[in-house]
């Protein structure tokens, strides 16, 4: 990418990542976040090395107990001596920049397991933003042979469901007594989650909400349920309780993605949209700031009304593929 | 666009929205939002008219009196006589999709009014999204000879900070006693506000707030406030106090706007983005879902380790240009 052109030695951080060192697989996160210009030369060389990684994504309103949920996997998981790293993604920065890094301390209780790798990703500004890094930092993750990765978003909005169509196994967590969980299930979440946790299920309320989260799910995704019943799992995480059922649901889940061949689905769908990324962004630095096919020029006719808007893009996009006239 | 091609009479809707009806108004905004195949025809039939409508942007947390606000300055324009159009703007759908029907139920007192005009827009989930229908939407009110249109998006980010980027003036507001407006100004919006408006100015803390934002401004924006100096207004939405104070900062803005320059320059920028934004979905439509450029076998390719996505992506995009090797 455009960015700083700092040397960097890649195969020694792609070496050192593979062999579970923390401080290569956080510099190779540093660059996927930079859009360093080494990327393209970090990814083929991460690229024949991983696959095993199993990717849960954690999604769910603020309040709900998502961060204590994670520190409470990642102790369940530790249990079995599964190396498992957090990747923790704020979609809404520069608003709440604050939250994750919150979480962050709150989880410094595994600061000092070498099991454990704990890192929050931003997108410092760079073409193409989440979309671009998520799947990058993930794959470094990846390589690095994690068991198991948990892929945690704040709670707000669409841009929170791409993120989490990154996960192979996609926990939606509600709580109850919180409307907007049940609200937010309706209003698109449902689509996306593989196993449903209500936290905090010792409190009044708790029954209802995980009836009414089954109704939904069996009036609202037919075509799934054939393959895999989504559960709905009870936890109070503060204290670890149902957390176990959440690991074998979870376990499940991926033992299903395997057999049914859905796993491997899933990974093509990602990396056609990692592609489709990269790609994006490469024409966007074609067309933008500077030297770019969308001149001042251009952008002046339109904002004098001289020309339109699509005249105007068609155009562009002629002069680019060099093939006129497709619309 | 793709989407549905039933036939729509461009033409006379183009002059209907013109001679301010706002059924061709509304069913124009509808065919922005569905992505219409109409759409094209639609933009170069209205490129000649308008460039006189002052698009004002409000953005602050939820809480912070918004659509109290918006309803004030509808009635504050409308006293003197200025046509009026709110576009209402929800980034974050699916997520929180009843915030903005509430506020626009709240705006019902000028539901009656033909000089008002009010509605929310929602990307129906077409390529592009939000960055693409909110400029098409503001060019028809523009040439639906609006005086004013009132930009509202609910506080939810990122997304919040591009739709606001759309407007000529932008106003963020913020309440006293709430720590995150002043937390939000210090995280980003400091730089997209053109007026910054205390509202619940009765409150305690209203002192505070009012000098920490002027601190902040001083402190955060020195190039802008050589040219423009950054008012911070007091209101009480609810019952209109200071709102007389805000619509002469509003008019203020844009007058310093016109003389200096900035306006064709703030208008150029955006009409670079929106050919940008058509340019790439074009683009993206190529190289996407069925028959696209990114092909079953690249992304199995991409999948399984045997290739990596910078070399996918390159591929893809040197068949989309016909012009290997540049990267």
């Amino acid at each position: 990418m455009a960015q700083a052109r700092r040397t960097v030695d890649v195969p020694s951080l792609v070496a050192g990542a593979r062999e579970g060192r923390s401080r290569a697989v956080a510099r190779l996160i540093s660059l996927v976040e930079d859009g360093h210009a080494a990327l393209p030369e970090v990814m083929a060389a991460l690229a024949p090395h991983g696959g095993n990684t199993h990717v849960i994504g954690l999604t769910g309103s603020p309040g709900v107990g998502k961060s204590t949920t994670t520190a409470a996997l990642i102790a369940a998981f530790r249990a079995q001596d599964k190396r498992v790293a957090v990747l923790a993604v704020d979609p809404s920065s520069p608003f709440s920049g604050g939250a994750l890094l919150g979480d962050r301390i709150r989880m410094e209780q595994h600061a000092t397991d070498p099991g454990v790798f704990i890192r929050s990703v931003a997108s410092r500004g760079h073409l193409g933003g989440l979309s671009f890094a998520t799947p990058q930092a993930l794959r470094v993750l990846d390589a690095a042979g994690f068991d198991v990765v948990l892929l945690e978003t704040v709670g707000v909005g669409q841009s929170e469901v791409e993120v989490a169509a990154r996960a192979e196994t996609t926990v939606v967590i509600v709580a109850p007594g919180m409307g907007d969980g049940v609200q937010a299930a309706k209003a698109g979440i449902l689509e996306i989650g593989d196993v449903f946790v209500v936290n905090k299920a010792d409190r009044d309320g708790a029954d209802d909400t995980v009836r009414d989260l089954r109704h939904m799910i069996q009036l609202g995704n037919p075509e799934r349920s054939v393959d895999w019943r989504t559960p709905v799992v009870r936890t109070v995480a503060s204290r670890g309780d149902g957390i176990p059922d959440l690991v074998e649901s979870l376990v499940a889940h991926r033992g299903w993605l395997t057999s049914s061949g859905a796993l491997a689905d899933r990974r093509r769908r990602r990396a056609r949209a990692e592609i489709e990324a990269i790609a994006l962004a490469t024409l966007r630095r074609r067309l933008g700031d500077g030297g770019g096919l969308v001149t001042d020029a251009v952008a002046s006719a339109v904002a004098s009304g001289d020309t339109d808007v699509y005249a105007a893009a068609r155009e562009v996009v002629d002069r680019l593929t060099g093939e006129p006239g497709r619309q």
